[in-house]
């Protein structure tokens, strides 16, 4: 077999604040042969997300940081072009975890099969896949939505946000979600079927927010931090519950924002109205994976559960997308195509 | 029956920051008869806590503020002296809501026996009453300590902290415990039976904290704020829980703290170590109340829980007290005796 040859993109450099494009850089080079037990992926479909950011940090998280000169990390689709384990054969398409390169030897038991229901295969990465199971475990588990209370969810045109704003509604509650532009929020209640949407953006938003949430917030998913959470704060209900997934709003600052330290004031609203904050990362709940598999899956095909991708081309671009991507440049579950 | 006259203690001003005795006044004047399905009490103990100060501010809680120029609120244990109700008899000892005041008419569906198990009665105030159970309610259904497992409190020589230490001990984890002063630190061990305890004043507290917490915080009862949840939460495990019970650190701010704004910092640490901040207060959880009581009774009885009482007698002392409370001048549960 013919040596390969590897795209890979490596992280150059440790982000001050916003990724630059000099924070990545594109190397190429041999792929190994695959051993025995191994297969040789080609990588479809890169999945890029929020998360990534703090990967590219020395800080200490719940994952370690990228290496410097290290393949950045993620999740892809891929389609097996050699195989030295039984089970998997020319063609298979799975999910690795084998970051923003086009090729690479993975170890079988590193990867699963992308399930028959992902169609396009790329949903794996989005709806079916890790943030879909991030909306459902977060909602199901820390925000507990009951019938007649309402959700309010950013970025809510981002794969997570438009699960959670759905998954809501099919529990019987009511959905208000928070994206930027017309657009965005234009789509919220067109495409995705929120009660409500509204855009961060308005000189007038917490006004607005107020007013879409007339009886309050029982549950508030946390994916964005900053200004949003601040608007959301005062309107949470007694025993209201804020399961805490992300926080793209502070990703890039280099350091705390200026006073006054609003510490207090929050651990206050928490002890008055017996608020309920948990950080969860989607692992925490693995054992929800196959009835997220089930009930997602059914969601989809019946149409009770709709989605969009932003799709960008090239692996090259990846850099500039993710960079986006945390400016909520991206219109969906942003997926990098490296391979047709 | 000779109208009986009754000193009370009423609100004269919301308090600035820290209260002013002038922010109370001493009155006296007459108590009506009780009606049917009434009794009349003489005050024989009264509880002061922290929370009381919340009650002094117009801003929006859990509970209503005291209006201006009404009676102080709080629990006391009384006598009944005039019994309109079958169920009471005169020289009955009874738990009330009656606030700062010596004698008042109560309805009989107001109060509740003082249990019998309360030796000295005051002991219904403090680790067999609304202290104790605040500790174990919050302790059982939010703390959640494992064998094993390290658990912090602050004012740890208070009814809340004492009894927090003291179940975390039974329950089979670490207690950690955090006072002001050299007697109160040397109680936490020699009297409280915690594994370590030490001095948020020592200018090294921090360096302390981490040194007594060698594997880490799996639990901090949070009833203080300030400076010690700021030298907690770097050591915070992770799925550590922080029941939020009180801030007494915080009750006398008329103004946030100058900055840096910290709260982006405190939510990535709860997203990164998926912390549970949960606030409550006791009556969240009034189905535990009779495991409560069956436990901690046999617990008080067989002397695996002590505890300290801080009795000042006068009622017309209860301003100063209080006022002391708020700084940690108390030794133990701070109660005043209103009636030999």
């Amino acid at each position: 077999m013919a040596e390969i040859q590897s795209s890979r993109i490596v992280l150059a450099s440790r982000p001050e604040g916003e990724p630059k494009p000099s924070d990545f850089r594109l190397e190429r080079g041999p792929v190994a042969a695959p051993r025995d037990g191994e297969l040789l992926l080609e990588t479809l479909f890169l999945s890029l997300d929020p998360y990534m950011r703090g990967r590219m940090s020395a800080a200490k998280s719940y994952a370690k940081p990228v290496e410097i000169g290290a393949v950045m990390e993620g999740e892809v689709v891929a389609r097996v072009i050699a195989s030295r384990h039984a089970d998997y054969a020319e063609g298979d398409l799975v999910l690795a975890r084998s970051g923003w390169q086009s090729h690479s030897v993975q170890p079988a038991s590193a990867v699963r099969r992308v399930p028959d229901a992902a169609e396009p295969i790329s949903t794996a990465l989005g709806v079916l896949g890790m943030p879909g199971l991030t909306a459902y475990v977060g909602l199901g588990n820390i925000g507990k939505p009951k019938p007649g209370e309402t959700v309010v969810v950013a970025a809510a045109t981002g794969p997570v946000g438009s699960a959670v704003g759905q998954i809501a509604k099919l529990r019987g509650a009511r959905a208000v979600g928070i994206a930027g532009g017309a657009t965005k929020v234009r789509a919220l209640t067109e495409e995705f079927g929120f009660d409500d949407a509204l855009d961060h953006r308005a000189p007038d938003f917490r006004e607005k927010l107020a007013a879409a949430c007339p009886d309050g917030i029982d549950v508030y998913f946390e994916n964005v931090g900053g200004g949003v959470f601040d608007a959301v704060l005062p309107l949470l209900n007694t025993f209201a519950r804020v399961p805490v997934c992300g926080l793209v709003a502070h990703y890039n600052e280099t350091a705390p924002p200026p006073g006054p330290d609003r510490v207090p004031g929050l651990m206050r609203a928490v002890l008055s109205k017996r608020l309920t904050v948990r950080g969860f990362i989607v692992y925490d709940f693995a054992d929800d994976i196959a009835a997220f598999e089930r009930e997602m899956t059914a969601w989809v095909r019946d149409g009770k559960v709709t989605w969009r991708e932003d799709v960008v081309d090239g692996l090259e671009n990846a850099p500039e997308a993710f960079i986006g991507l945390l400016k909520g440049d991206n219109f969906g579950k942003l997926v990098i195509r490296v391979a047709p």
